[in-house]
């Protein structure tokens, strides 16, 4: 059971040792400095460890075992795990390395370890992990002394666990949990998460994720998980050389980035870029200052305004503007020929006291305070910190640079208030906490409408015209068109396309057209007959020609998440651009909306004053992400959609079932 | 002379104090405690300060005096300078704050200031500085305590050169020369940049830069002073707030962001985005280590590695191969079951000797050998940095991370090897050092061709066609076109011109054709006639409508740069993308390739295996780089300019003389 890994009353260390040096040894350790119920150690050469009674095997303990923590060589563990079912123990940790992410032969030992786990009812956490801390025991063979404190740390890799238990440590950041995944073959990130955001000793939840286990797991369980607790992702594996890496490290495959992305973000997770951002925006999610995206800057140093105003700019957070009567009351504070303006310049001969009055005229400002010092003779960073301690809750934040920067930032530490070294970082994090997105629950199921499931049943791919007509059955707008498989027909037909007209082919499987020359643009009723000579194929469709804006709108069924689908930029400009957005289907007309901007694609429909048919566009998206979801497609574009004063218009379709 | 500016032999203080809180104060005692030379404490209030005689004026003090530090109130200055002439002083440091950055009357009195110093020929630094360090004496009322080395800063603002000295010392980093700007009323960024350029104690130059005095002065003087010793700039009042609080700070008017970055690219800097890259990338400039942008990464975390090879990747560098030889020797270090490959995961109980013995199989290979090591109970990172002690030299680069990282660092810093704490940080600061630009060195002559100047003169404006023969004056191609002025006149040019062609109206002066439905696609000959009419215009241009990739090049004379040039994509995407790269004119062909990539617009004439004309598009950007010097034009642009196979014409071009 869960609660017996995360709560356990008993452990046993299978694989315990007298060296000091040795895993066994430096694991056993932890475990007694820190756990205050009964451990045994159990190793089958020797009567004691470090004091304690071992024991030669689980069997010879006679009493009851929450816990087990495995540390044998790989080939042993099946047997280790055979005794822990025998005496009942409820999980199991298990550090040994050198399971699916070595071989083949470790992937069968693992398989052999789960299929006995199962049985028995045992948890199991790694194999290839660091350990488990929690607020009773340190299971881990990394540092013994851990702060304790508020957050939770969930990492994949055990270095990164490493890395993140060090910097909590560090930084005055204690932590509640600190669990490290490993192989995942049985409690993977989702029951972690799920645990924690029950726990009241955690506020947040850290991860470094390298792959996810099951996608709709993920999906279904994390948005209340989120609703309780916030979980910020690190993931590894970004771009293609660090794909691999990951492939060997942990054994799991690396699903598509955006896609992991967009996941995340619909689960109402926060996704940092790298180590450092996770550490910055932790200061502010662990601390109980208030923060927004308008804010007011106090300085200083006039250069350390200006770099912090481009980087608020740079984020597209805002920069207040100061009310008169605030205006006037800093007059009294400022040294003379100074022009109150945010950022607030104090100027350089400032010190505590004239910070902590034009903090108390400000307080009351519905903002952000990012108060910057930079230490002079005049005046400390501890100072400055001090007055700053008075104001706490009134959403201040601290830029401290200088000498005593650290004290500083720890004094700023020990009430919560978020403490920075570089402007960019604070003002990074800030937007990171203010723009985190809300959970969103997906309902996913199939409702596939019977006309569709009639026009796909049994095929692979469907033809163009086919194509036209599942759009049209899910109520996305196609321009006028008609097929024609000899020239007559071709004249006929086209008086209702209308004129001017786009002829291509229309083969049986899907082919780019203008690779190939089967397209033939701007044809006129006389032109009708020759173009269609010209094509030289068994069956042409002939279609209006319209103009507008060129979106792509494709559709993907991703192996971890399933149906998703991606917005952006159509035309030549495509694969030069790349301007994307991902999304998990289905995504609510809301989601849509938030994709073709974060793509640039809201920004094209309404550059130069246009009217371009926004809604249409938005519902275009929304009902696609349906279809894909309905009819179980592997693979589909749109390419383009033309979006013009009367709508969105999908004028090529391409779907692989 | 800068000479008595910058290596003085005694100093007059004016201003001096007793109060140990005042400025005055402070920087007589940072001088007297660093210098070597005579110093003349000025007060006309007290006979002796901190038991040195004090003169009650500069005229009192009958010996030579290299360089007066003024700190009396404003009004006072212009009086002391008048003694500083009389005595025949050679510099002054004037750190006396509320000149032209603060109101009317400030400016006139630094107007007085400079009128004396120019009859005198007396250099100032200052008004409004925080003053300067060199490695005989500090003169600022900064800290006293700054180490020793090889970086030289130079910055706009005060706070933000406390903060890099502050840096300096803390990170272990000497510095040479501190040079505090201020107004920068006589002596400027350029000026101390060539008086450091050739300091045998600098290594390298780190400057914060609000606004360049003289851009003229900047890209003739800076390329030969970068070949001496790398600059580093910063530049503040990037965002559009950012600017207005430069304006505020030291009353110089940022130039655009854009045309700073290509200046600064143009002589061979070094731009960094903000003040932590900078810091970082010091680490780098510093030390001794070759770097590459081939990479090889060391690792006992894989997770670590992931982030690393993400990095790598993001950052468009290369990650190495490793050669079978090595492998196989590789294979005896590293434990069992692991395979030898970029990142060498040395796994989480690798020990001194383990990075020891790997670091000697690779030491020899040709690339960067990123060093990272996550302490552990088996392993700190001061035993790793050990390791790495014995490779110094051979482009070994470390990240150290976990408690005792600080002291890893130090050791690495003692023997000038750079240590980071994030691998990212690492990755950033090598790409941004070997891609460094050559400096280049601008010739500015105009040599307009006489035809082309017969053409402009005396205009403000001119005509569309006349703004065809200019391009074809300067060697840029345009699509065929003809003017007329009547119907009939339309029919019988529109011959020699082709078919189809796009008849646009033809006015006197600039507008936006399509924005007035002055345009009409796809005429035809039999069209030509109903089209004039349509347009009902006085005049028309009729051009052959060709097709390809739609590229934007506009040109602007910057005030602070001269006349530079834009490139980027074009169409209907432009305002939407802002794919957009800067030069300074007159641009190489080299250099035009480099704008083409930067800005996407060479990816656009590849893509999807186009045989589009990139080397016609480099030169029509270069010769449109020099007809801008040429002809004095204030702004213009090609919108589009059309590449296909045949060539790179200019479709639409409109001109502001």
């Amino acid at each position: 059971m869960l609660e017996q890994l995360f709560k356990p009353k008993s452990i046993a260390v299978v694989g315990a040792s007298s060296d000091s040096l040795k895993v066994g040894n430096i694991i056993l350790r932890n475990i007694t400095s820190s756990f205050s119920g009964k451990v045994y150690p159990v190793n089958n050469k020797t009567a004691s460890i470090d004091g304690l009674t071992a024991y030669k095997s689980l069997i010879d303990i006679k009493e009851s075992v929450d816990l087990v923590v495995i540390v044998v060589p790989r080939d042993a563990v099946p047997g280790v795990m055979k005794d822990a079912a025998t005496i009942k123990a409820g999980a199991a940790i298990i550090i040994t390395a050198g399971f699916k992410e070595t071989d083949q032969h470790g992937a069968e030992l693992e398989d052999q370890i789960m299929a006995i786990a199962r049985e028995s009812g045992i948890r199991v956490l790694g194999p290839n992990t660091i350990g488990l801390i929690t607020p009773d025991v340190n299971a881990t063979f990394a540092f013994a002394d851990v702060k304790k404190g508020k957050a939770a740390l969930v990492a994949q890799s055990g270095g990164l666990g490493v890395y993140m238990l060090n910097w909590a440590q560090e930084s005055n950041v204690g932590i509640s949990y600190f669990i490290s995944l490993g192989n995942q073959a049985d409690v993977d990130e989702t029951d972690a998460f799920q645990f924690l955001s029950t726990d009241v000793e955690t506020r947040a939840i850290f991860s470094y994720v390298e792959g996810v286990s099951s996608g709709q797991k993920f999906l279904t369980t994390l948005p209340d998980v989120i609703r309780r607790k916030p979980i910020i992702f690190l993931k590894g594996g970004m771009g293609k050389t660090g794909a691999a890496a990951v492939k060997t490290h942990t054994g799991s495959v690396a699903g598509s980035m955006d896609i992991f992305r967009a996941a995340v973000r619909t689960v109402g997770g926060i996704f940092v870029d790298n180590i450092e951002d996770m550490l910055n925006l932790a200061k502010i999610v662990l601390s109980s200052e208030p923060v927004s995206s308008d804010i007011l800057i106090i300085t200083n140093s006039g250069g350390h305004g200006v770099l912090t105003t481009d980087a608020i700019d740079k984020e597209g957070l805002n920069e207040i503007e100061l009310p008169e009567r605030v205006k006037h009351d800093l007059l009294s504070v400022m040294p003379e020929q100074s022009t109150p303006r945010n950022p607030i310049d104090l100027s350089g001969d400032a010190n505590y006291d004239r910070y902590n009055k034009a903090l108390g005229i400000i307080k009351d400002l519905d903002c952000t305070k990012i108060v910057i010092v930079q230490s002079l003779p005049m005046v400390s960073c501890s100072d400055v910190a001090k007055a700053m301690v008075n104001y706490r809750g009134k959403g201040v934040i601290g830029v401290t640079m200088g000498l005593d920067q650290n004290a500083a930032s720890k004094l700023l530490d020990s009430v919560s208030i978020p403490a920075f070294i570089f402007p960019e970082d604070a003002v990074r994090s800030i937007k990171y906490m203010v723009e985190r997105p809300n959970p969103v629950k997906k309902i996913r199921t199939a409702e596939p409408i019977n006309q569709a499931r009639e026009l796909v049943k049994g095929k692979n791919y469907i033809k163009d015209f086919e194509a036209m007509q599942l759009m049209e059955i899910y109520g996305i707008r196609t321009p006028a068109y008609a097929i024609a498989e000899n020239a007559k027909e071709a004249v006929e037909k086209s008086t209702a396309v209308g004129y001017p007209l786009v002829m291509k082919i229309s083969p049986d499987t899907p082919v780019h057209k203008t690779d190939v020359k089967g397209v033939i643009m701007n044809v006129e009723k006389d032109t009708v007959e020759s173009s269609f000579t010209e094509l030289n194929y068994p069956r042409t469709i002939m279609q209006a020609q319209i103009s507008g804006a060129e979106i792509f709108v494709g559709g993907i069924k991703d192996p971890v998440f399933g149906p998703a689908i991606v917005v952006g930029i159509g035309g030549i400009y495509m694969e030069v651009i790349k301007s994307l957005s991902y999304g998990i289907c289905p995504v609510s007309e809301d989601e849509a909306y938030q994709m073709m901007k974060d793509s640039k694609v809201l920004g094209m429909l309404t550059s130069r004053n246009r009217d371009y048919d926004i809604n249409g566009t938005v519902r275009a998206i929304s009902k696609l992400s349906n279809m894909l979801i309905d009819l179980d497609i592997k693979e589909m574009d749109i390419n383009p959609l033309i979006v013009n004063e009367k709508g969105a218009f999908a004028v090529d379709v391409r779907i692989v079932l």
